[in-house]
Formats: structure tokens, sequence, C-alpha cells
């Protein structure tokens, strides 16, 4: 029965490093592979999102095409087309073939993509499920020619391996990128289908121009709605109130900066150089020291000077909401809305990271009544389909006094013919999980989604009590309208005036009372 | 404006590899650190289920000390020492300062930890917070001395730093590990303590000798329910329903097998050579064929032929219940139930993975009335404290009919003085984040866990009826007992015997009927 048993010598031969590669492999529902057809919107969100936010960076309009093709035996090729300012040649193995690769991971910037695992993620399980590599073109400019890969994931070593690489003069646009992948999937529809992800996105990027062939043979085209860029989201420094205590030590055995006082003003926002000089004397820490040559100690009373300290919120140009008329605009050109009313918050701040919450909200028109209302959540312009019940919007929109608005609602949440659409954007998203799908209900965020759901909410119940008022003044009219040709017919009898020019006159004369109490009623 | 702008070079300047520890970092509620409070429990659980492993690896019943210690302004030193085999030197600075590093991930094996990110998590969570080297402490053998590590992790190598490396002879146990970290932290009471977290790992590890020393000055002791270790849980081949395209390519390419149907034979459980062969041969592929020579095409035809085909369930001996007497014991120790039955399941599959489910539902005693009753989650004996209304076992309960088996309950869930212990063990965990919180709803693991249940709660369903029963009686008896004196009395005045000696008699007659009767009702 011993021998079965291990001694530390024997442990010590079975351990070894994890590739990251594996581990994702075999937890892959952790990156939003858990089933076929949620695989197959992860493939089509994670290079849309990247599309848009290369065509964003470089400042194009962009202009996306997703192709989604059956092969049958629960096989899909998915084709994603972009005019983005395209991927250099050496570049295009890592972005595609190895995880935790990226641009946008070490900036503070507002950006779809934060963490480098998308699209290498959707490689991985393309040739997890069908073992095919997945086929890149790119384009940076007309006089390059178009690059040709096909790549693959070594998961191993978390490396790119290039199956095919060709380049050649082609019938292919000035710039861009072309993806081809083959995957296992599903071809749902409904609220947490490949469609409505599509749909919401031109929602949330009106700048761009879309076109899905979906494998049902169906085509759908999202035209521009605004013919303008947004803002261009500026990258920031770190705030200090939000750097914890051993990246803080880490950074300051890394900085370029030749003093600790330097350090603290050139590598963080909103400190001065005599700022950082007063927080140094009063940790007891030469201002002109090396940053480097601080003890432990130094550098966590400094840390905690600064953690105490009143300090500037950061920056907040920074951020790039939609905005409240560009929201209105989308709303109403899809659903052909009654009423839309759309607030973008000012600038707020979670543990160092600068945000802001927009809400819109429609009512009526191509909206079905006699249900939930429909919820739109986005983050960074990018829409969230999956985990609805889960994070800071769902909560926060559960402690809303709907009533008080004149909001009908059933199980706290809001009813009938009407969008609520949330978005979030800032320099960090905090997801619940790799995969994106809801917000992390920091209190900070919570509240400030709670405030944008009231302000527009404001907004939304004057249009629901003058709706109401005129539904009523309609009926009133209408009561009125009933009886006038009776009591032209009477009046007619007792003066000898004609009929007919008596009930035009009656008309006049009523509609005008109701207009002035009308009037009255609103004032 | 323009020069806001990026063009692919610019943008291909930026891109550069993620740090796994820098995103963990980044990321770190992924790990189980979303707040002090949470934080605190997770470092204690990473250590002491590590501890755990290593001694039932080892052979050794389990003798664990925690001990929290509050420092003030949030701080806690968190201190754990087992009697585990130890650890290696030369093992200590990766296993503590290395994340994705293990000895489990590539085994099939049931065991408490999976992924290797663990422990170092715990390390990158304190210095990140406090800036501190964690101290570690190893002997493996009496005739050794003991090691001594001052251990960081390099986030941006994920590589262990080694702040200092001792080695003495002093007072230490023959043989364990020693941990010693300063964390930022919350102490909290409750269900999501570590005092809940200690409570139930001992209900979980009844072989296992447990003390806390908790930050109030509170000491918990929890000795030996059982004094013998469980069955060992054998590490198995994977099966080949459990394999999918993308895997199974990669190992027919590094496997060391001479031809394709050795590989089929002697890398899965459950294919015979004969059987191997049956599938080449259905593939159109030759059995002796060198494994790695095969094209995409021929290894894609041979899964393909495989998935269709009936292969028998993987081996269950890798697999180590609690067992029922073994919970039974346990859950009637700790809580004096006045009924308690445990049903533990054969064993079943999900994904090419064997798992069992077991369930052990208690009543009365310790437990409080009016109330939820209490739901404890295990896997792999590890007891989940948070996300309790997410994964398999909320979503299988709330599919349970109570009424059916006389069970009060309220919004789906069992109300009332009771406990429902759920323990899964597997192989693989398919846990809903890293931060093993919850067991994905997996349709085989609700099935099983829905199914065990039922087997519980029919026992459950007798006690019921017959508490039920009893208490009726009692009343019934209690009716009668109140007019014994009075019927003596009467009596005495008719017949002059004497009332005490009538009372005494009326007493015994009545008793007999009614247990007369209660025989007749039972049969």
């Amino acid at each position: 029965m011993m021998t079965e048993f291990k001694t530390a010598e024997q442990m010590a031969g079975e351990q070894k490093q994890i590739s990251i590669a594996e581990f994702f492999e075999k937890n892959r529902h952790l990156l939003g592979f858990d089933n076929p057809a949620k695989s197959l919107l992860t493939v089509i969100k994670e290079g849309v999102d990247n599309s848009l936010d290369a065509c964003e960076e470089a400042g194009i309009l962009p202009d996306i095409t997703v192709k989604v093709k059956d092969l049958g035996e629960d096989r899909f090729k998915v084709i994603i087309q972009d005019n983005g300012p395209g991927i250099l040649k050496k570049q295009v193995p890592n972005i595609f073939g190895k995880l935790l690769y990226g641009s946008k991971f070490y900036k503070m910037q507002q950006s779809r993509g934060q963490q480098g695992i998308g699209i290498s993620a959707a490689v991985l399980y393309s040739q997890l499920t069908t073992g095919k590599p997945t086929l890149v073109r790119s384009r940076t400019n007309p006089n390059n020619k178009v690059h040709e890969f096909h790549i693959r994931l070594d998961t191993v070593k978390n490396e790119p391996q290039i199956i095919k690489d060709v380049e050649y003069e082609k019938n292919f646009p000035d710039h861009g990128v072309y993806i081809e992948m083959e995957i296992e999937g599903k071809y749902r529809k409904g609220k947490q289908s490949v469609d409505e992800y599509i749909k919401q996105t031109a929602l949330a990027n009106p700048f761009s121009k879309l076109v899905y062939h979906a494998p049902d043979g169906n085509k759908l085209s999202y035209s521009r709605i605004v013919n303008k860029l947004p803002r261009r989201a500026k990258s920031i420094l770190p705030h200090p109130h939000g750097v914890e205590l051993g990246v803080f030590e880490r950074m300051s055995k890394l900085t370029k900066a030749r003093s600790i006082a330097a350090f603290l003003s050139k590598d963080f926002s909103r400190i001065s150089f005599p700022a950082a000089k007063k927080y140094c004397k009063l940790a007891k820490v030469v201002p002109n020291t090396k940053s480097d040559s601080l003890t432990h100690q130094e550098v966590e009373r400094l840390w905690r000077i600064i953690q105490q300290a009143k300090i500037m919120k950061p920056p907040t140009d920074c951020l790039s909401p939609i905005g409240e008329a560009t929201l209105e605009k989308a709303i109403e050109k899809d659903l052909n809305t009654e009423f839309v009313a759309a607030i973008t918050r000012p600038p707020a701040v979670y543990r160092g990271n600068p945000f802001g919450i927009e809400v819109c909200i429609g009512y009526g028109g191509g909206l079905a009544p006699g249900n939930t209302a429909e919820i739109v959540r986005i983050a960074n312009r990018v829409p969230l389909l999956y985990e609805q019940s889960a994070g800071a919007i769902n909560k926060a929109m559960k402690k809303i006094a709907w009533a008080h608005y004149k909001v009908e609602h059933k199980n706290k949440m809001p009813y009938g013919p009407m969008i609520v659409l949330v978005h979030m954007y800032s320099t960090w998203i905090p997801y619940t999980s790799e995969s994106k799908e809801a917000i992390d209900a920091y209190p900070e965020i919570q509240k400030e989604i709670r405030l944008a759901l009231q302000d527009c909410l404001r907004k939304v119940s004057r249009f629901m009590s003058s709706k109401r008022r005129r539904m009523l003044e309609k009926k009133r009219q209408s009561i009125f309208d009933k009886y006038i040709p009776e009591l032209a017919y009477t009046l007619e009898k007792l003066t000898g005036e004609k009929k007919e020019t008596l009930e035009v006159n009656l008309k006049k004369i009523i509609h005008k009372e109701l207009k002035k109490d009308e009037k009255d009623e609103s004032s």
C-alpha cells in the first residue's frame, strides 16, 4: 500500500511550468467558449472589436463585413474584413498566434480590447475544435503587397506557428485586415445571437458601416448614422490613488526618472514637482534621492502619505462617450421610437481609473409592448450579451424606483415598449471574467449608473406625464366630438341656422377651450 | 488633428507580450482577491488546500495549524504550518514564486489544486498589498536541515526572486512546511469567514487535525473523526471521448508510441490494441503508420470514428469520495443532529472526466430553526463559500420538489433546522472562474446532484414521517395525561380504591394502548 504514496523527491519530479495557452485551452469557458453557440458569437466579437479599435486608432471611419457560412456538422466558416490600417507583416503572427500579446494592457486608454487575449483565443478555439489554422490577410498601404498567413498557436510554447506565408498583389482593398477561421459552432437567433451583437454594435458605434451575411442567407446592412469619428481617447498616466503599494514599489525601481520627486511628478498624473517634494518631506525621504535606492520602509511611508493626500481627480480627456445626441439619433433611427432621451454623466473615478456612464431610454415605436423592457449593456462601445443578471448595471437598475418616474415595472425591472441602454466607458473596465460579459459592481460604478438612470428618467417621466395628458385630452375631445352633430341638430331647430355651419363653429369653440385647459394644466 | 492618429507602424511599436503575473495582478479579482475580507480567506484556503494535498499524497494524516494575527491598519499576518512531506529546496521558489507552476494540471487525478496558481497568487497578493516577501520554511526529513526562503514574485518575468535563503537545524518538526505572509485583509465572522472555511474543511477532511488561532484570540480545534486516510485517488489516462480534435492531434504528434494503433491503446484509457486497429481501419489509416506522419485529414477521420464509437466509461478507481458513514459521523459529531443520512452515488462521466456526487442531510440538534437550511458545497474536499447562488449545485437544488419529501421550503430552497451538504469529486472540477467558487452547470453534473439529493431525501422523508407521527402521538398522550388525575379522582369515589394507585394503573393502560395504535399505524 505504501508504494502508492510519494516522497517530496517524487513530487518534485512531477512539478512543472504550465503553459498559459494550455491553461486556457483546458479552461476555455473562461474566455467565452463555453458552448458552440456562444463560441460562434465570441469569435466574431473578438474579430470585430479588434477591427473597430484599429480603425478608430488610425482615424479611419470603419467599414466592416462579417460573413458566417454554415459548413454542416456544427462547423462554421467566419470571415471578417475591415478597412483598418492593416497589421505589419512581422506583427501578424504574434497578434493571432500568441495569448497575452497586445498594445492595450499597459496603456491607460479607453479601448475595446484590454488584455491581448481575444483574437488569439479565437485562433486557439478554432484549431482546438477543427484542427485548422487561421487565415489572415493584411495590407498596410496601397503601395505594399498583401501578406497572407496561415497561423496556428503552439499551445505548449504559447508561440505562433506559421504554416504558410505568402505575399501577392491581388484584388484587396488599399489597407485592412481579412480573417478566415473554421470553428465548431451553432447558429441561433435571439437575444444572445450574432445578429443581435451586430445590431447593438452598430448602435454603439454609429460612425461605422457594418455588413453582416448571416448563415441563413440573410444580409443585414447598417449604414453610418454619423460621419465623424468620436473624439480620440487619449492615453493617460496612472493616478496615484489607483496604484497599489506593490506596483508603486516596482514602478519606483523601474522608472527612468532621476530622483524620487521626479518619479512622482513624471510617472503619475496630477502630482506636480512641488507637491512631489512635499510628499517626500512628509515621508522623511530626501526628494532628490535616486528612486531605486529607497528602502521598502521609505517606499511604503511615501505611498501611505500619497494615499492620504488630497489629489486632483485624473484627467478625463482620455474618455470618449458616444454622446447624447448621437445616442438619441441611433435609437430613434433603429426603432422609430415615439420618445427618446439620453444623458451623458460627467466622468467619475474608481480605483484611480476615470470612467463615465451614459444612458439612453427610448419608448414606443418599433418596441414591443407586453414585455420586459429591452436592456442594452455596453462597455467601451462593446455590447455585452451574456450574464445580464450579473454585475453593476443589473444591480443599479434593480435599485431604481421605476414607479416614481411613471414607468411600468415588473420584478424591479422596467416593463413595456421601452429600451434602456447603459454605456460604461473607461480606461479600464473591471470585467467579472476574462470573457468580458459583465462589469464588476464597484460601489462608485453602481452609483454613477444609478444617477445616470435617474437623470434620464426625469426626462422620461415628463414625457410619460404629457403622454398621459394627451391621451386624456384625446379622450375628452372624442367625447365632445361625438355630441357636436346632435347639438348642431338641436341648435338648427332652435335658431334656424344651418346645421353644417353650426357644427364647424362648435368644433372651433370646443377645441379652442380644450387647448386653453391644456395650457392651464401644464403651467 | 491627424497627428493623434496612428499608422500600422506606430501601432506595431506598442504591441508586446503581457506577463501572466501582471495580467493577474491587474485582474486579481479573478483569483479571489476582490476585497480584503475575501482575500484573507483566499490566502488561507490556498495554503491549507496545498497542505492537505501534500499530506494525502505522501500518506500522512494531516496536522495543520493556522494562525491569523491582526497587525492593525487592515494588515494581517497569516501563518500555516503542516506536517506534510515538505518541499525540496530547489522546488520551493518555483512553487511559491511562479504562477502556473505545479504537478496537478497535466494529471488526471482527483486533488484540491488543479492549476498551479493558488499559493503563488497569494504570494503575489501579499507583495502587491504590503510589499513584503513570503517566508517559507521546509524540511523533508528529520536528517535534513530546515530550509528557509524569503520569496517574492517578479511579475514582469513571472519568476521567483529569492530575497534570503538560509538553512539551519532548529526547533522544527521532522517534516513539513511553514508559511508566513503579511497581507491586506479584513477579518469577518459569518458564512464566508475564515472560521466557517476551517469548520467546513474539518467536515470534508475528517481524517485531519486542524487548529486555528483566529485574530480575535479565539482558538478552534478540530480533532480527527476517522484515523485513516481516504483511499488514494489514482491518476488515469484521458478518456477518448473527453479529448477534442485539436488536443488529439497534438497528442498524436508528441506521443512516444511507435504507431498510431499503439498511440490509441497506450495514451488513452479504455482502448484495447485490437479496438485501436479496428478504429484505424474504419478511418482508412494503416494501424502501424507512425503517429506523427498522419495528415490532418487522417487524424480528423480517426478522431470522428472514435467519438462515434461505443467506448467503455473511464475507470473510477481514480475517485475518492468522503464516504457515507464518515459524512454521517462528521455531521453528527459537529452538530449533534437528531437525524442524519448520506448517499454516495456511483461515479458518472462528463466530457470524459469521471466524477461522483455525495450528499449528506442532517436535521435538528445544533441547527437553527426559522432559517433557510444551511447549504455546504464542497468540491474535491474543498469548501466553496462564495457564489452560492451560481453553478451546478444551486441549479440542481432549485429543481427539487422539497414538499414531496416532507421538507419545509422557501424560494425553492429547503427551510428549517437542516443542513444539506453536496460534495462533487472528480479528476477535473469545471470551476466557473480561476478563483474556484462555483461548479459549471454541465447537464451531466446537475443530473447527478439531483439524483443524489433525491436518494438522500427519500431517507429524510421516512424520518420526517416518523417524526411527525411521534409528535402527534406525544400530543395525544399529553391530552390523556391531563385527564388521568380527574378520572382517578372520580374512580376513587366510585370504587373506593386509592386515587394514587388508580392513577398509576390508568397511565399503564393508556400508554400500552397508545403503543399498540402506533404499531398499527406504522405497519
